[in-house]
């Protein structure tokens, strides 16, 4: 596996735009596109939130037939609680881009992020469509990449090579994170484009396991929004032998596509809103993988452990008591904490350090936390930000 | 039911104290005693966070005996994660105050708050333990209060007057809370006393009926402290007839616990770490009161809720979307959102409004936020405070 140029454009048979619509104002771009040359297999992970936006609602009933052409993101307005008339601007926009591109409607989906319960402004997004159209290339990932951003302070995209069932494989992306960024998805999106030549049942599996272990697996202020999703589109250009399940051809795919969005996740988490540590969180030695995991979301979410960590304060107690109240049983009486590969409590009792040992610890850009529960062995991990002021300043502000 | 003076101590055949033994330093009043001038029933709810404090550990069990006599409490040091020697120190100090009192030494109650992880300076506790036993008096419910501070701005006592079982019965308590207010209570103590003849059994009904919906239904940061206690000691001083669950003396009993809890709670929210506002969030509608608990917590712990109040911010998509993810079940389409009594959504749709009366609304400091989900008839209501760059200050520096 090698990383390449290209972004979501990179694949074979994958063109990308962004221009701006007005939405965001200041000429921002605001407006992405992506299309396949050709029909593609296509899948998708979509928030769990009960009050999905209306194009999450939209694009996931579509994507169930199985095949998508081309998918346009607007930024600046999640069209999100905005009842049945939000339905119907996300169905204007999809049926526009279906028309002037001459695909079947349902193979155009289209996504949303912004502002919660405001009226999607359509028109400003359908006098664009032809620009945005007009617009599309081979090296218009960028331009993509920079019409999703909201309050990224830096736009995302990735792309990687493999050599599969004969072929040289490309599977490149766009995405976007900030903010409300938790399990099961929160306002994050990503768009992935390969031109893997793979059967959809294993598409889907290894979507599934990759945004398991990344962007379900990162967490800024344990919020989950009503947009996220994240959908790949493979067109089968790079005319491999068709990847199927369980060979080894799938698990070279499976690992690249993962690689891809664990770089993409840990991106989406270093631009957390006023993030000014990556924050490392991993369990060991929990009942189960499960368990690991919960401990894992209870430490990285605890506010009083983000603070901390925002004042480089090693504050380890923080830590031991919030894996005590993720609700997972263990014995505290076995219970191991380290900072920075440092043991700071072990068998349930402190260990003396160093103050001036662990001061440096903190002070460190990336700092990781390690708790074995001295259980069994399950294991999970999971990236999340300090919490600064700054967050708090930026998400009193914007609306 | 009247509210009367002497906190703690109003209750007849109690008295309380609170001195400084220079865990603080600065001389600031840091351990505190209650003592019943005859054996008293008591129970407790305490914290559920696994990593318990070793003075919880410790009075929880010589609690479960169901009589106690003194509550010694020291600030400024959590005895928590302290492993076998925080455990040996708890029991120090228990036993030094029982030999002081003459009383047995399971009936000496010993509770702990402040930082964790660091060992109990015991020295300093035990040799003012003859100072604080001889400030001992019906007027010490102040300073006792005061000693019990953390990061408090103000101290906490409340006592009641009811007319009960032929006699009049007092209940009067002091408390400190202060951030990692959550759920399953959160560095959060209470100790209430009164003079009523109950049994046991029905105190301790009373108790967890009233924490139910006071202490367990605030939070502040969504952490769950490794002390949190709430003890009731009743002394039978008042010479009513004896209290017994289910009778009209015992409802009489039990809601005047709550109105004091209520009160003490509602104190602790108004004190939350760097809070400018008093956010009440009401859900209606669910399918259990359990439902409703969840939805309103989800809510009230939203980061993006809580910095949206704290900027005065109408960003009720924030909420509709914080309810969304709290798993609990709901059809968007019949979710209807009010802000200070003004609907903002109703029948899964955004109601036009007048910026301008919204803005006035959220200028005010107390924020009622009511979610109807339109399903059944289960209610529940928290209190909780916004977020602010003050909170993340606080917690940044304090250690």
């Amino acid at each position: 596996m090698e990383e390449i140029q290209g972004g979501v454009a990179a694949a074979l048979g994958f063109r990308a735009s962004g221009v701006a619509c007005g939405i965001k104002g200041n000429r921002k771009r605001d407006l992405a596109m992506v299309v396949s040359d050709k029909p593609a297999a296509a899948c998708g992970v979509f928030t769990s939130n009960r009050m999905k936006a209306a194009p999450v609602v939209l694009s996931s009933s579509y994507i169930k037939a199985g095949r998508a052409r081309s998918i346009v993101v607007n930024s600046g307005n999640a069209n999100a609680a905005t009842g049945p008339a939000g339905m119907e601007d996300a169905k204007r926009v999809s049926e526009e881009a279906a028309k002037k591109l001459g695909i079947p409607k349902r193979q155009s989906l289209v996504f949303s992020t912004g502002i919660i319960g405001k009226p999607l402004p359509v028109e400003k997004i359908l006098s664009k469509m032809d620009s945005l159209i007009a617009a599309l290339g081979r090296g218009g990932s960028s331009d993509a990449a920079d019409a999703i951003m909201t309050t990224d302070t830096f736009s995302k995209e990735k792309a990687v090579g493999i050599f599969a069932g004969g072929a040289e494989i490309r599977i490149g992306a766009i995405a976007k994170g900030s903010g409300m960024i938790a399990p099961d998805m929160a306002t994050m999106l990503c768009f992935i484009s390969t031109d893997a030549a793979i059967e959809r049942d294993a598409l889907e599996r290894a979507l599934k396991y990759s945004v398991d272990r990344s962007f379900n697996s990162i967490t800024v202020d344990g919020d989950c929004s009503t947009n996220d999703s994240v959908v790949i589109l493979a067109n089968g250009a790079a005319r491999n032998a068709k990847i199927r399940y369980g060979t080894a051809a799938f698990r070279e795919f499976r690992n690249a596509l993962l690689h891809l969005c664990a770089e993409l996740a840990r991106m989406i988490v270093k631009d957390g809103e006023g993030a000014t540590k990556l924050v490392e969180v991993a369990a060991e030695g929990a009942g189960s993988a499960s368990s690991a995991r919960k401990v894992c979301f209870a430490v990285a979410n605890s506010l009083l452990v983000k603070t901390a960590v925002s004042g480089e304060n090693p504050n380890w107690g923080r830590i031991v008591s919030a894996a005590g109240a993720s609700g997972v049983p263990f014995d505290p009486a076995r219970l191991t904490v380290s900072l920075g590969g440092r043991v700071v409590f072990a068998d349930g009792a402190p260990v003396e350090f160093k103050k001036a040992e662990l001061d440096d610890i903190m002070k460190s850009s990336e700092i990781r936390i390690k708790i074995d529960l001295g259980r069994g062995k399950g294991s999970w991990s999971v990236l999340t930000t300090d919490l600064s002021e700054e967050y708090v300043k930026i998400n009193k502000e914007y609306s």
